[in-house]
């Protein structure tokens, strides 16, 4: 779990400006994760981090990443315009979708969009329908070689990215059709902590670049290695070592070079290491109710983060004034949803709450604010990021009834 | 499940005529719903059953409702805002929320909506805020004395309801107040498809109107045994017998009159058993992908319909025009969010797929398109109805990429 990166005084005056629940992100805590990331990476000449658009898809957000020298990873078309509204283009942008309608390739394409290939049939659906540009990735699952997360499951039963005969076919196929820049790309985990998963997957895919060398003469310019390098969601979980990893990773390389392979570029995903500690829900006791169990409820729900009720994910709960205080109170912390999975937490130690208590949800930066829907008519709340000099601006309004009724015909 | 009970000929139109993916409801599925479910209870001079909005929140689906003269079970400020616009009031909307905030008493209370408290304390603050009404209900949660269902998970887990010594307390706090007509509550299943345990909950309630007239000498003037009534998702489950169980809860309501309980209303709020079997999400065959497993990619995605990814849930697929062929392939039927539960069926037989083959995906007009969500930046569909005259009629249009930036800053 994050501890609060601002102080008390700063929610405190913001939870009293701004309506809650609202959605709180810091600036300052994106950059350092970012440059953390970075770092560990600096050893390699052209390292570049592709943000995993869906964890955070707010353009204020996004713009933090390109002055940072962030490129975006993209898998949809909506997440495609966004990228471009927020001024990005070409090399920046990574296209890596699954099941992909061919309009979303053509906006890649003119994008001049890095574009991988989750499936081995879509290079000939690019090359008759739009041709392929020069520089193309592959997307590798390696089966039962590897093992899974519980929220990914197991690679073998993953719907994503092609075997290793596959791959191979594919380089061949897209070296007929006139590719000239070769890049390999994976992703089998999500919010993993061991470091070694990942290491293991670099080693997984460095061994594949000599391989495809040598099987077929072609050099690989460009590993992806994907994201899900996991946050310590929970108190006392370790947080993820950066730094280590970083290092594993260029020993591998360093191996890699020395078995035959050229050099080539390496690329990571991450979204959830990079916003996923950084951002808050900020949210105040509205209702208590004692039945066979305590329950405190909040102005928040399920419609603003869905990660508790689908996943049964852990989220570290503070209360503002309250930090230091025993917690010797067990409450389900639940939101206003007519679905018994509304609940933030259930049997949670927290101190004594009080009616208007600003309680703060913590480590929602990546797929919180993204998952939300609109269940019971539940209206989606706003965004605010707090600049690194200690501003706190607006990045998305809340929604009004007018947004929910507007596909509607009364 | 259902079977398809549009005529092939029609799906054949539409899904040429409109833009795949979308939601198809049958009006007169629906109203045959209907019919049988007021057939079933029509031995109660004034049964009414309050359809919950938030199986499936349209405008013109509600006023189906209104035709048949149901009322609505609303349980926001936007489901009471939904209610208004569609022509409902007073007694024909039951407000019925939990963790609720004032401001939806107020809207509730304007509308002379049946409020009924899901916590005792909601009593006072109501009387404080607004004054109560004069016809008030209370809901009922049994704790350990009943068992639940896998999704609603056991009453005495639920955050929802009152124990039976607040009910005791909270009508004498609303006669001292001044209500005169005192409503029990209870919804304590889901999806259910034991007759015996709607006829339980029956029993339950009416022993409770008993109990409550011989402890305090209040007559209860109307029981709401909630929704809950499942339907047959899977082949070769059995319907949910409503006329078996209508005649049940007869002879208990007779029992109960007999032990002395002035006769009172009888009120349900089922959703998913009314629209649940009329509505299909029409989808095309958009990618073929053959890796460690068979996966057929759909243009229908989980942020069209969320049950598969989000509970496990089946729904059956049929292939337009392919009713009849043998079901002799496997395959995962996915969508193409990028996370693995984007997947509509694991394992599922069907006949062998082509591309731009429609798909129709049943059972989803409860919960279906009101849970979807945008993550990926991914639409939500568009919905259409099947008038009773056969008139197809475009009830809400998908959205578009203006809607989905429309709380953003650029």
């Amino acid at each position: 779990m994050s501890s609060i990166s601002f102080s008390k005084a700063l929610i405190s005056k913001v939870s009293r400006s701004y309506p809650t629940p609202f959605y709180l992100y810091d600036e300052r805590g994106i950059r350092k994760s970012i440059r953390l990331l970075k770092k560990a990476f600096s050893w390699h000449p052209s390292f570049r981090e592709y943000f995993a658009v869906k964890a955070t898809p707010n353009p204020s957000i996004l713009k933090i990443m390109k002055s940072e020298g962030l490129g975006l990873d993209c898998s949809s078309l909506p997440e495609l315009l966004l990228a471009e509204r927020t001024g990005f283009a070409g090399d920046m942008i990574m296209f890596s979708s699954n099941n992909t309608p061919l309009q979303e390739f053509k906006k890649a394409k003119q994008l001049k969009a890095f574009i991988n290939f989750d499936d081995i049939s879509h290079i000939s659906m690019m090359q008759k329908a739009y041709g392929l540009p020069k520089k193309v990735a592959l997307r590798y699952n390696p089966g039962a070689t590897r093992t899974g997360t519980s929220i990914m499951g197991a690679p073998k039963d993953a719907k994503f990215g092609m075997t290793k005969k596959q791959i191979l076919e594919g380089l061949m196929l897209l070296k007929k059709h006139g590719v000239t820049e070769f890049g390999l790309h994976t992703m089998i985990i999500s919010n993993e902590l061991r470091e070694q998963y990942f290491i293991d997957t670099a080693s997984m895919m460095f061994d594949l670049v000599i391989d495809v060398k040598k099987r077929l003469g072609i050099d690989i310019s460009s590993v992806n290695l994907g994201g899900g390098i996991g946050i310590p969601y929970r108190p006392r979980q370790k947080p993820f070592d950066i730094a280590k990893t970083g290092k594993a990773t260029q020993r591998l390389y360093m191996k890699a070079l020395k078995k035959g392979a050229k050099p080539f570029a390496l690329h990571l995903e991450c979204g959830r290491y990079i916003t996923g500690p950084h951002g808050y829900l900020i949210t105040k006791v509205r209702h208590f109710k004692d039945i066979y169990k305590k329950y405190v409820g909040l102005d928040a729900s399920m419609a603003d983060l869905m990660r508790p009720g689908m996943y049964g994910a852990y989220h570290e709960i503070t209360v503002l004034g309250k930090e230091n205080k025993p917690r010797n109170h067990i409450y389900d912390v639940t939101g206003s949803l007519c679905e018994n999975n509304d609940k933030f937490a259930i049997d949670r130690k927290l101190p004594r709450l009080d009616y208007g208590d600003v309680v703060i949800i913590h480590d929602v930066g990546a797929h919180g604010h993204a998952m939300g829907f609109n269940y019971n008519g539940r209206l989606r709340s706003a965004e605010y990021l707090v600049s690194t000099s200690g501003k706190v601006k607006m990045i998305r309004r809340a929604e009004a009834i007018g947004d929910h009724f507007a596909t509607l015909k009364f």
